[in-house]
């Protein structure tokens, strides 16, 4: 009776509403070594300013993942064909420390990498991408797709070095981060500071406001751009849901109107296929404030386009 | 005291929230012959391969579709100017069977044909058009705009073959609809098998991906390629909300990121203007998963989108 | 195909979930010479002082009465065995003006009195009771049974004199209402002012504090309580859901928390039958507070009762 | 790192938001012999006569169910000390046919109980308990304590032997029940037929409606009852969250009104701890319906509950 | 401890959770001298044709407005940096008089205009513009940009001139409106008569329908054609949400589907900036229709536009 | 125009749903000396262990605590007839540190204490109490009743002494409360371990679980228990929502099925009328968990009752 639980099921027409639910209906890996690509939940929160509760976001991510079916409707891609793709489990975290919590990722994300093993990861506020970056740059920076409506490149901010606001300014400040590399898209919001991303201005980055975003023709642009920007080097994709308009992801801890939409945020994702992807994540779904679903199915749908320009890419790596 | 009960009022400023809520407060009628246009619901899920719940979409697309005034802001129709325009009530079904609700609806959908009543339905799940197309197909295959996220062409399912992914297969298999002149707009989504669609390329009927629909110019392009595939036969609007972006339909059974909006849809019914519609439906209305009422609210709109065209066809097939 | 339509099917094992909803799916009448109990909507909320929405309420009643069946479990009353009962629609209003739609019901219930119909409404405000009262009670003062967190014989209220905190005192500043044969029961809740509820107690109402009303045994002491104060005369049931505690009645304009719960009010409107009942009414039900529908289901579980007690009065004092 | 994923931590202290969700966070079985108490999933709504939605009552009540801890605070049983107890995900259904997923839920829990391994189920609807009862019934009918606004010994309807209004006469009339051994206790609600539940009477069911419940005292005196009727043999607990009070359980398909509290059906089941207890299933959760989760979390109390008294049997049993 | 309470904090980097709400977290001021433009709230929605419960939106708009920060990232204006802005509190108002009402707001707008203070309005409904108006334009009619979806210069309605369909002509009539300085933005949706909107088109407002909006060129092309209808004189902005599409703005009263965007309306904002601004609102915000919170989120988003844009025209009008 | 905003406005009859939202319409004062009794809210969930959101409970109960009037029906206590009353806005906190919050409340409630003014809070996590506690027991150690779930006296958990479930340890440990005088009323609920509570029966406290406090007579039986276990001095009352069956608190972060009701929670609290009461909180409220807003109501139900009970022992303190 072993086949009839835990993990995406050989027979990918049955009911999508039943099972425990895993990522995708992927089967749950023992541990990294099993997998070529690891999905992964990291249930945290503790570093947002405002709204919680995207500690509850890999839970209600993996429920909606059910929607998703296994080959891509435009570039054909079915992850699985030829890799090895399993879920995790989440991170073991700390409920009360945050520098705890940057360590226990820190040391995990290690664990992942030693393995070979490309992590694709569901936060969880946007810290988590800071610990992830440590493990995937350690051996020489990394450059970076980042779709947010923040910079997230803050300083310390009420005495806190780690915060959902900073993990880009951290990550550089480390060298684990290749700012130059770097390009941040869908940027927008009233400011609590004129100056408060000045350091993507200062160190580099490349900082696509969402004006200049629309301004320019969307989507088509700024995938050329993107990859002007960050080249063939190894590149991490950072999907903040955050970026898209608040209409596309109410359940979230610091919406922004005026964003995005789905259909171009995918359409940007796919543009990516080709380059060098190591990981990604995609960050900030609060299900407590998601009555719709449709955060969390979004943030489902956006892991589904990350995962499979990242299996094309682990395939390209080697050889396949 | 029968003037205030039954159904729209003559005075029609009255207030929209009051009432016995019939499909956009039109008369509660008798019987087909008492109607040139019979507005019905049809509450059915038994096909649904995921969520349930559009059974209770046709007493929830009631309730929103007192929001629906008397005439169109740019057409300028009236639909009761001219015709006869009546809420018919709910197909009677059995709540155990698929199969004997296909027979159900198809002899009660033959009685409306026969009448010489032009049926605009509100489902239930797709399934519904296939009953539908039956009856009005009888006496020689008719046309179909169909607005979608999914093909509804697919083969038996899980040994069913009557399931809302098939609908215009089992038509096409019967003879009732001519792929030829078929176009589904709006296709989309992650794919449990790459050739899960493959009857609709085979029987030639016109597929635009979503992708295609936005990059050749939306609207004002598909209009003009539905019209070219149609023709002027006799045609059926078939109206999935999934074919919008979930944004505007959270309420349904199978979402699918990245779809078209409101506008779009409303401009693309009212550019049919001018075909010869036999009937329409709007589908897979899911009130359970719909807590701010926008899915049905949307399908009201398009309801009242697809009978001023309807009218203006019906009117014009007279002689009016 | 008329029977398919417009009301409660002969068969009354069809999907409870179908077919346009009239209240508890009784036939949909043309007028109150068709019925013995006409079962009316009042969609007004012009009368509250705080939140508004239940001018929704009688749809939304209509709706969850679907699941009212034809007999009662207890009592085996089966109210349309011998009695004519339909849905009279609802009560057509003004949306401006309080004082208009206080003409507007007035007139309405006369004629539903004239008819020798016995109303069973659904609210609205609290202030739909009064002109219902003036009609029943025009050729004499009637006795009322009134379940309730708040007594509504306020006095003018910034002005108003028409508010849904006033009704009986106007009724019985009227004389449509005998105060001595009037039992309040369940009221609570903060007071704007101590002396808030003075004309109650000064015009002789027997007003049951829940604190009594626990203290003393509840419904079977009251009911006793009940029967002693209305005696033998003419008795009107009014049910304000916020006589329920806010858990099972979160969809009202005025909750207050400590109230009596569903089982109790249901056995205190059993413990009715034998009086004779010549009309109610269920109010303050307000949707869009209401999002998991308890409220308009405990609404229409109580008109229920209320219709069973109100059926077997109708059909004793015929002689039935 | 596999002890990261899949399962009740051993370190029972971890955040009960993490990790992916296996029913009270017990680990994931390979199958039945791995277990000597199996929790089941069985995601199955074809057989309700309203609304559906109880498809996804399995995993949202996993969910809500890792607010569930290691012991009981009252018996201080901690099932998993001497028991192994696992998840065994869901019985793998078909979506379109009420028949094919009888006979395969049949199947499996003859699986199950050829292993030995003691079934405790959640549905789904309440059809799922006659394969269940066939399975455990097998080679002598059981008994059984029913908790229900329903007694579900209703006959063919519509046309269906199989729906969920039947499940126990169904099992009755197959030998695998002893209607002289059943008490079905909490039943009420407005009656289709007076007859409707006839069967109950008939066959010797003690029927304990919820007027009697209250009037006789409540959870201790059914308590005793229950004891009396269903004696020394092996018993089954059939738990249907409509047997509360809907503000207890919103999230289902036929809720009726006037129930018992949480409280109370604690109580209730603690009572029957001693019995020789071979199985149990809490039936009925339809998340679509439960915006507050209430329903799901009272569903898990439940299925808690019932573990700990099945647990306590079956060491009993085996001497322990 | 003064500096704890009371609105928005110097330290603008404190918790946007907490503290009391005023509007964006300025401070609650003690009157309109105190301030150099008031931000007030009209708890008001006797004047609406269909749902209610805008009055509850000055409370929800307070909280959500938290969200909002000091400087505007595109234009970096810094409303506070040389003006005092305020939270006035709400406008004191009856709440069963539509008359009463208009001459209470009619009072407090006078008083405010007396202070010198420029008025930003949240409503309530769309009546509350009217009241305003009068006060802005007692010393000759102002001109008007106005985003909605409806013309609101009906005539009137059931009897009552006083209503949300007919501020602009009411205003009209009275002299304090320029109609050949009003543009009105978004028109669109079925019609309770065609010659609803016929005052707009015979007073000679520019009425620009969704339709021309978007095949105009959308937000671009509408902000240059209102820079050349209102000119430079004094102008006033009110931004009805139901302009929005229904999914940026689910919680209001008459929701009409294919609106614009929240980038759009943000665009068009901005685009006034230059204009004699003298005041604005953001009307017809009902919170009970508004689960996710969006609507609130975008009025208030659509508040910080149009202060800006009044910020910089206050201040240039002062020679800042 | 003052009059108009900040506070309880001297006209009670004022709308309830107007005005920026302080705690019951209390006057919004400018620090502890100007009040005898201060309402404070404490925007604050660091501590928790499960669900976030208690952060956001301040501002949903002081919306909802409009619903609350000037006199209590019971025992007709009007707090502020002749004792200062005032909402002194919300403890000024750190989001990333517990610890650093614990000072800042420590500080906070001295500075309140060293003005004589009692207070009363609104959570907030249960941490919440340790902090009051010490300043409230900084000259000898206070009593308690508390009101709750769960005992909150458990250890360290995963590395950390300050979290929700310890409060009232610590300020045992720390000499301020007197173990000797606290009674907990309302434990339940399954257990990490059996031990987890271990300290509240050794220090002496008395712990009364829901299944003792139901069999003995729960509220009057409770309320004689408690007065003799307090005595004579000093005495805080803690009430965490929790303690509340779930129905009636949804929205919390810890819920446990089978609680005590809203009637009863008052009647106990109204029960400790004439104790020494020097303050008292009110916590574990999370509005993103309440979708009917219940929760915050009876919290802020709650909040008055016992406001009523201190504020008479405030005024018998000082010979009132």
């Amino acid at each position: 009776m072993a086949e009839e639980t835990g993990g995406r099921p050989e027979d990918n027409y049955r009911p999508r509403y039943a099972e425990i639910p895993s990522f995708m209906r992927y089967p749950i890996a023992g541990g990294p070594d099993e997998v070529d690509i690891g999905l992964i939940g990291v249930p945290f929160d503790l570093g947002v300013t405002n709204r919680p509760g995207a500690r509850h976001g890999p839970r209600q991510v993996r429920d909606m993942s059910s929607f998703m079916r296994r080959s891509h409707h435009v570039s054909l891609i079915t992850p699985d064909e030829h890799l090895r793709i399993g879920d995790l489990g989440d991170v073991p975290l700390n409920p009360f420390s945050i520098d705890k919590c940057v360590e226990l990722m820190t040391a995990y994300y290690h664990r992942v990498v030693d393995a070979g093993t490309a992590p694709l990861s569901v936060g969880g506020d946007h810290l988590v991408s800071y610990p992830i970056l440590r493990a995937l740059g350690r051996d020489g920076p990394v450059g970076l797709v980042h779709f947010d409506a923040h910079c997230d490149t803050a300083d310390t901010f009420l005495g806190a070095k780690h915060h959902h606001g900073a993990p880009f300014r951290l990550a550089v400040e480390e060298g684990v981060l290749d700012p130059k590399r770097v390009i941040q898209i869908g940027i927008r919001g009233s400011l609590t500071d004129p100056d408060i991303w000045k350091f993507s201005h200062d160190s580099g980055m490349r900082v696509v406001y969402i004006e200049e975003y629309f301004d320019r023709g969307g989507p088509d642009w700024v995938i050329e751009e993107a990859r002007k920007v960050v080249g063939d080097g190894p590149v991490y994709i950072s999907f903040d849901v955050d970026g898209l308009d608040p209409v596309y992801a109410p359940g979230t801890g610091t919406p922004e109107a005026g964003g995005f939409s789905m259909y171009e945020a995918q359409k940007m994702v796919r543009g990516l296929q080709g380059l060098d992807i190591v990981g990604g994540d995609v960050v900030e779904v609060s299900p407590p404030f998601d009555p719709t679903g449709n955060t969390a199915l979004n943030a489902a749908t956006m892991l589904f386009e990350i995962l499979c320009v990242l299996a094309d890419a682990r395939l390209r790596a080697r050889g396949g």
